[in-house]
């Protein structure tokens, strides 16, 4: 595996003016799990020959997914101001640290850089992937834009959340393995796999976030267990709870979603009935379907080293206790 | 001139989620001189054959063109928050008639739809024309911050003022003569008159602007007069009147700058001390400066009905009353 983390070390952000480059630094150097990059790297690398890829090949593929990093890391900039975020991967958000205007000029700018690396894809495969990754990009506004509709909605369904999370967060990982195998040379049959693979990682991979906010252990998942259930966000778990609950339990449960005052005591009753319910065995259920057809879908991948590390990939992903 | 409202008119916003694509329909309906865009096909128009371009030539230009206005209307829509602007174009600005995440999601989503515009243009030209937008949007975006950083510094000279208005403005206006030039078959030689044209307009546009809002009418200026020194903005004027001005007369700008509480009294005041100092006629000279330059660099490009066009075109926006 090619280091991601040096080649984004390697970006070059002291530039004039600084209020502008010293953000983006700031947000990138600030790690996170480089996902996006990975997969589009493993993607090339089960396509090209199965084990490193150097040389013209890793110069060939870097670009993009750099780009795909540099993007993601934009959308949770723009995303923490909207959202009133304090603290990204343990330290202030940039809207924190300066002001709500540099994380909006600064994202934009990021969002800019994105497409100069995107610029950088030879020339014969740029028109597709620049299509692709502005397909991907939309997605994301409009999941965006559906997870806060869905705030003022009373009635979410199942599959209005898988659609939002696949939008949201499938696409872009969809994305980052199709655009990465494309360019490493995959064939029509490839890339449809390719992507297959993401857009039900994506899923799972959101499903779990949701489950281990409620059942993870503060300690290993990083950040304080119930946050989803103090704001009332409609994860999969509350959404399955409305759907299924008998008419005293959904009683119960909207009863508490309108209690602000005992966040405490709120998490406890709210875990209590989604335990009654089966609420998370039925997200589990859900989240291993997904697994199962991203595992699926590497079958119609050359089979050496990096599809085995893409398979240890989506396994780990939703056993991963953080 | 191939009718460039009918195209915007044409772009299709009625999709969903609404709360992303309204206010992208709203700003691009909202009108605007559509300079941008004009500029792009007049400048293939003069490359290709001085008059009407139509068929493939408009269809491989017109993307491009439509990219630009998509773009620039971004840059409004986020400025205005950064701004805290109610009004554009005499209409509620996004971020008022809906909310700064409006702004901020439907923003963004603005400048993913610029570059789809973009990859539509032809293969071949793809690669420089991409180029070449990034490095004019990375432009906008540091002007803008230069723009911000001039707020607080004490210390702005007019060599830093051209600066921030190349960056802020013309490298847009450049990029517009330079992209629609290229994929019309512009040589060289062209292209950097072209550049040269766009570049040195912008200069002279900006600085009229400067001056309109001290010296404008208001009736036809849109906008009531002196905006500009009631909120201390550093235009061209202040920092000319500063640089020039004797001890007592800089005295007595700096002691009107620090005045919040007397409007009106303001704007005289401090148009009085611009008169005394000749700050308009020594503005209008840097001003003609520019006007002449982006007229010298017609001189490189075919003679035709297009260039005339570019020519008026200059004329008319150093000598406009809004």
């Amino acid at each position: 595996m090619t280091d991601i983390n040096k080649a984004i070390e390697q970006l070059d952000w002291r530039k004039e003016p600084r209020g502008l480059y010293e953000p983006i630094e700031y947000t990138l150097a600030s790690g996170g799990k480089r996902l996006r990059p990975t997969l589009a790297i493993t993607a090339a690398e089960a396509i090209i020959n199965g084990g490193l890829i150097n040389g013209d090949a890793i110069d060939d593929v870097l670009p993009a997914a750099l780009a795909l990093e540099v993007f993601h890391n934009f959308t949770l900039m723009h995303d923490d101001v909207m959202d009133r975020a304090e603290v990204r991967r343990g330290r202030p958000t940039v809207h924190v640290k300066w002001n709500d205007n540099t994380a909006i000029l600064s994202g934009d700018q990021m969002l800019i850089e994105a497409y100069k690396q995107l610029a950088k894809v030879p020339a014969g495969k740029l028109p597709q992937v620049l299509n692709w990754f502005n397909e991907m990009a939309t997605g994301i506004c409009e999941g965006q834009q559906y997870d806060v509709d869905f705030e003022h909605m009373s009635q979410v369904g199942v599959d209005d959340y898988l659609k939002m999370i696949e939008l949201k967060t499938s696409v872009l990982l969809a994305n980052a393995m199709r655009i990465g195998g494309y360019i490493a040379g995959a064939n029509e049959a490839q890339q449809k796999a390719l992507y297959g693979y993401g857009l039900h990682l994506g899923i799972a991979f959101q499903i779990q976030d949701d489950i281990l906010d409620v059942y993870g252990e503060s300690r290993t998942f990083g950040k304080a267990i119930g946050g989803d259930i103090r704001c009332n966000k409609k994860t999969i778990l509350l959404i399955t709870a409305l759907e299924t609950a008998d008419a005293e339990s959904k009683a119960e449960l909207l009863q508490w979603l309108m209690a602000t005052d005992r966040d405490e005591e709120k998490v406890a009753a709210v875990t209590e009935i989604y335990n009654r319910l089966g609420v998370r065995h039925s997200c589990e259920a859900i989240m291993e379907d997904h697994t199962a057809q991203a595992l699926a879908e590497l079958e119609h991948l050359p089979q050496n080293s990096a599809t085995e590390q893409l398979r240890e990939l989506a396994e780990r992903l939703v056993t991963r206790k953080s």
